[in-house]
């Protein structure tokens, strides 16, 4: 009854959120301090305080009529110069109103910047793992997602298998720095290399290919680690932001789409992912919101939260003989499974009530994500059950 | 060098946005009181003040990660459940969170409709004029959007080319009640005249076709008029709302579709416009307009402003000569062209800085569309150029 392309979804409908939805079951059932749900990225920490006062404020002092109403699809021009200067300022681009987008989170971004791109049969590359409503969104346009397979000792990209991806059809690669479920940054030099690769073969095969960095966690880093700014490296690029987990407001649906000037037919391209935000139903990022972002570009969520939670999970986990990447940035530890067939692994541990999505769900078996953007709490008390779980696969004796 | 099908939305960039855009440009070169933009559905009254007062008690007694956080792809459960009982209070349904699903909009929500239902080559019936974006929304799920022609008299829906127009292709048929760009309402005999037919080809077919109603100016209603809920003459009925006109929050994008049980094969269709919510990067309805628009369903926009506009600008019209149907409903009038190239009005209203939008926009050239929702003194101050124009086409004598 339901369209063909939505029957393979619904049969198969997304892991990562089913186990939301069980999550909130088990809690339910167990009580909520019994249940260490570690499947979804939902910021557990406050969005900063200015966040509440620049609402209450723009309440006061703004026309309502202004605040609530529409305005150019791409969003308002102050917010989105405000953000260009933001940018400008601290990686050193210059960036004006008319590189910036508005979008309803980062997802409505890509969405927008395929919609833009992609023509029926286009291939578009990522590095596995990766987050898993990549192929979905490439989809959506009858783009075809390749995945590069992971180096599962760094989870740095595979530049040889890239290189070797690439072809004719090869429309874009996305992207995600610092990466989700990994937690691992791709440092400058891997920046550059890819660069080059994807310059040297535009000229091959005389195509335009683009990267799109989707770029949530840029401000979750913990290790002092630079996430280089991608529009520096490589002219063909859309950047997409979200103040989800930056500024915790995950389900207000507030982010950017950055297209600089130096991408080809920028004018036209930015016209079109303008269209696209239109044509697609958002039709303009969340109008209050959006000033309410312009005047918080220096904030962030209490990153010292999520380190502690890190520090806590990642030494314990190693004593008990689990093995995993020390995460740089994000809120995602990726844990190699005590067993081949990692959904074994994701049984057990939901035994102890902790949830954690097979890395199957990022084209990535053998491993599990575990999202600790949880209370510390919940860190520190699923501490037993992952030590039962340990013992139960003979990592460390009982 | 963008994709194929962004290219002839690029070339013919919505004329409605233009407008919009063209009517801020000249706002800024003649002063903003001496433009008269009729050209967008952008509401002029402010928001009822509960809204934001609404606003400031969820930041004081929520939880903030609540409040701005994740939610179930549908919505929060309460707000679903709320909205339930309000539509079952004022139409005699019988609704619960199972039928709702918050959305971006009544745009975003369309998308997820026609994402859920539409295979490629589909056919989507739609009565002229209608909103033009629809043609965009179908054609987003590579479906064809087929209008049925306009009775110009009446500006109701020729039933007899409707039951013509059906084929077994057909999948849906999107109505909007009341009618934008018409401003009338279908009344019951119409509806009923409608699921009629459309069961009656469902049955002759082996087919189901949806009705799938989009409904943001369902309030907006000024001659005590009812509009019929949908879901109560006909089965296979998905209905897309927006609090973009009744609580005049048209930037905050936020609204619901509703998806009756008797609709077959209710709960994976349910689940498909859920997924497609998700899938298409809309993720879900902003979080905290959702708690506000749950506290705030009994509230509407002062829909005397419109009534005022509407008899100001219809009689003066009138006594100039020109030619249009009394709005029952919605803030648009949809006016006779004096001459057979609407956009020659268009063009010589756009001299005395009217801006209107021809009816081609609206598959009904020969009209043009004037949106009164704008200020009392637009609409007065508009007038001397109204007449000046009915004189230069003839319509008065100077």
């Amino acid at each position: 009854m339901i369209s063909q392309k939505m029957q393979g979804l619904v049969d198969n409908n997304s892991v990562i959120r089913q186990m939301f939805e069980e999550g909130k079951r088990m809690a339910l059932e167990f009580g909520e301090d019994k249940v260490y749900d570690f499947s979804l990225g939902n910021p557990n920490v406050p969005a900063p305080d200015k966040v509440g006062q620049t609402i209450e404020n723009l309440l006061k002092n703004e026309d309502p009529v202004m605040l609530h109403g529409y305005m150019p699809n791409a969003g308002f021009t102050d917010v989105r110069d405000r953000i260009a200067s933001s940018l400008n300022r601290r990686f050193d681009t210059s960036f004006t109103a008319d590189n910036i987008m508005m979008t309803v989170g980062a997802a409505g971004g890509l969405n927008c910047a395929l919609k833009a791109l992609i023509n029926p049969g286009d291939e578009v590359l990522t590095f596995a793992p990766y987050f898993v409503e990549y192929r979905n969104y490439v989809a959506n346009y009858d783009g075809v997602l390749k995945e590069v397979a992971p180096d599962t000792e760094t989870f740095q990209p595979d530049l040889e298998a890239f290189k070797d991806a690439v072809t004719p059809k090869t429309r874009a690669l996305i992207i995600n720095n610092p990466n989700n479920p990994s937690g691992v940054i791709y440092p400058e030099d891997t920046i550059t290399a890819i660069a080059d690769i994807l310059r040297k073969k535009q000229e091959e095969y005389g195509t335009e290919i683009f990267i799109i960095s989707d770029e949530p966690y840029r401000e979750l880093v913990y290790t002092g680690a630079e996430v280089p700014y991608i529009t520096k490296y490589y002219d063909n690029t859309i950047v997409g932001y979200s103040f989800s987990k930056t500024l915790s407001l995950p389900g207000e649906r507030i982010g950017y789409l950055v297209i600089p000037s130096e991408a080809s037919d920028h004018d036209r391209l930015f016209q079109a992912v303008t269209i696209a935000n239109r044509v697609l139903g958002f039709v303009n990022a969340p109008s209050l919101m959006q000033k309410v972002v312009a005047e918080c570009l220096d904030e962030k969520a209490d990153i010292d939260f999520y380190a502690r939670n890190r520090d806590t999970l990642y030494d314990a986990l190693r004593e008990y003989g689990f093995s995993c990447i020390k995460p740089e940035g994000a809120f995602y530890m990726f844990i190699k499974s005590p067993t081949p067939d990692e959904k074994e692994f994701v049984s057990r541990a939901k035994e102890e009530h902790i949830l954690l999505v097979p890395g199957s769900s990022f084209a990535c078996p053998g491993f599990v994500r575990l999202a600790y953007c949880v209370s510390y709490e919940t860190c520190v008390n699923s501490l037993p059950g992952f030590k039962k779980v340990a013992e139960s696969f003979g990592l460390i004796r009982k």
